[in-house]
């Protein structure tokens, strides 16, 4: 199938109009009309190779919002028409302890990320949703529930899933006190899950100056990471963080926010933290994590909570010529939503 | 009471005689003769003023075996005779949530440490084990099972529970897989614990020197964390890692050896470890913790865990003036067994 992207064909480079083809369906296969697609900051850091080299031209995109187009022959779940989602997994193994228990991002063969990761049977280069389709195998498909809002849900492929995997796994519940640092597309994701799920959320940033747009996602303020008083009152008050802070900070300063026994979960950066310090470790038994995405079980039930619970990201529709602008945006700082391209601006040529 | 121990009268400075008063029986106190005192990395820390400065003259020792010479008017658990113990707290709130739940070292007033801490009731500093005597309130004194070995028992009431606690807390259990860092007082009793709860157990330490004592002590073997490619073949091969290391190094290195969901588990070193990689933690949920000691409940737990399994720490018996040699060599190196002071060569003048 001929189809159109933006595409990055160099490191740096500005995302340009991209002619190219979407691989003849598999039997399993299900091909998507892309009707949305939202912008991660990690599409940032992969095109502009932060991440290492990429097997360019490179089409971003794992947030990825759409309707099924047509189904290969043993496609059981998923009819012409039905409202569909793909996040940033495209395969795994599928036969591994990992997979067979619902965790396929841990898959021990590795997963195949959405794009810029080989096929496993084509070892073709998968290619994201920054373009008008996709294929992909079934078990990878999503549903997105009748009453969802299309045009907002796709950052629940991504950011959604980033913070409900943790705040699952860490079984936050009604009561918690969950403390979120950072309010860019991951932290305000996470501020709204966790006060879906009934928790006392604390934003907390260098400054209070976001704090209504904090109070408006279910915070009940923001704790001022500069304000030494405040830091120090607040020690002990939180049972769960979630880091979502994007570049090599300490973790240390936030360890002693974290009450007996409890966790901060880095889902932010990917790379060297500060030094760390063990005494408000061993001083409380506390704990630093790390959380990546979630399966497709939790990703399916993420889109299910957040439709069941009128949860969706604050999205900035664009159009996708605007993508470099947006970029630019996003690399100078955190934005307090998340840029969702509406897939109908891209003319195929 | 009158009783002689041997004190430190500044940091850096030799351990000498020192004459001293033991408080009067309070109504909830046991009057203990010490026989056995268990020689901790942490009294020569502390002696030495590494971890803060001190209350001089101070007698260290918080590994403390003996028999009960007198009892208060209200103690009702121990008679004059009893085999008891003394670990590293000598009180704590004993009303906070973490007393109420067994964990008196997270006592949200502060526990009172065994040697250098002010008295909750008279503001005297308390004086630990490394004495003729001790007066302890009845909550922090532990029994000896009858058929344990006092002159074997001591440091089991810190290396012991320090190891026990994390290895209870993270579910060790048969067929789990746990690697230990370090095979010095610490290591060496994380690495029989394990075994005895039916782990299967690697030791890890720079070189292989050590097999043929880690084997005998319950390791399967020594992994090498020198050798990069027995490193990289024994990724993702434990469940918990009992990190022993009492200097600043680099957690990230050991935590790729964590299988998806495990944890390392931090309780030798209490200061700045290493700039922390987030990879190997997102990359499979991995933790980083720490762990104090334990409750005096989970104390009394591994006592009676260890005289059932006859599980006993590697002791070498010293004199009480040989303290200052024992100093010296544990300043050196870490011993693959623990220093006792037997305290019958300690003379009241």
């Amino acid at each position: 199938m001929k189809t159109i992207g933006y595409a990055a064909h160099s490191a740096d480079a500005h995302m340009v109009p991209y002619h190219f083809e979407r691989r003849d369906l598999r039997a399993n296969d299900v091909a998507i009309e892309i009707l949305y697609c939202g912008v991660c900051h990690s599409d940032l850091h992969t095109v502009n190779g932060d991440w290492g080299p990429q097997p360019y031209p490179l089409v971003p995109g794992h947030e990825i919002v759409g309707v099924v187009q047509s189904v290969g022959s043993d496609v059981k779940n998923y009819q012409v028409g039905d409202r569909v989602a793909v996040g940033c997994m495209v395969d795994s193994c599928q036969e591994c302890d990992q997979c067979h228990h619902g965790e396929e991002q841990f898959c021990r063969h590795g997963m195949t990320p959405t794009y810029g990761a080989p096929d496993r049977i084509s070892g073709e280069t998968t290619q994201g949703g920054y373009s008008k389709h996709i294929v992909v195998r079934e078990e990878f498909v999503l549903r997105i529930p009748d009453n969802m809002d299309m045009a907002k849900a796709a950052p629940i492929l991504c950011a959604g899933i980033t913070t409900f995997s943790p705040l699952r796994t860490w079984k936050v519940t009604n009561g918690s006190r969950v403390g979120v640092i950072g309010l860019g597309g991951l932290g305000h994701m996470a501020v709204k899950l966790a006060h879906a799920m009934g928790a006392e959320v604390t934003a907390i940033s260098r400054t209070k100056t976001k704090e209504k747009e904090a109070i408006a996602m279910g915070a009940k303020g923001i704790l001022a990471s500069t304000d030494a008083n405040a830091m120090a009152a607040a020690a002990n008050s939180f049972d769960l963080i979630i880091d979502t802070a994007p570049v090599k900070h300490d973790v240390s300063a936030y360890a002693s926010l974290l009450d007996i026994d409890g966790t901060l979960v880095v889902v932010g950066q990917v790379g060297p933290l500060e030094e760390l310090m063990s005494v408000p470790l061993v001083f409380g038994r506390r704990r630093i994590a790390g959380s990546l995405i979630g399966g497709i079980a939790e990703t399916q039930e993420v889109l299910d909570f957040c439709a069941q619970h009128n949860v969706y990201p604050d999205c900035e529709m664009i159009k996708m010529d605007q993508i470099n602008d947006a970029f630019a945006r996003l690399a100078k700082g955190d934005l307090a939503h998340r840029f969702v391209i509406d897939m109908s601006s891209l003319q195929e040529a």
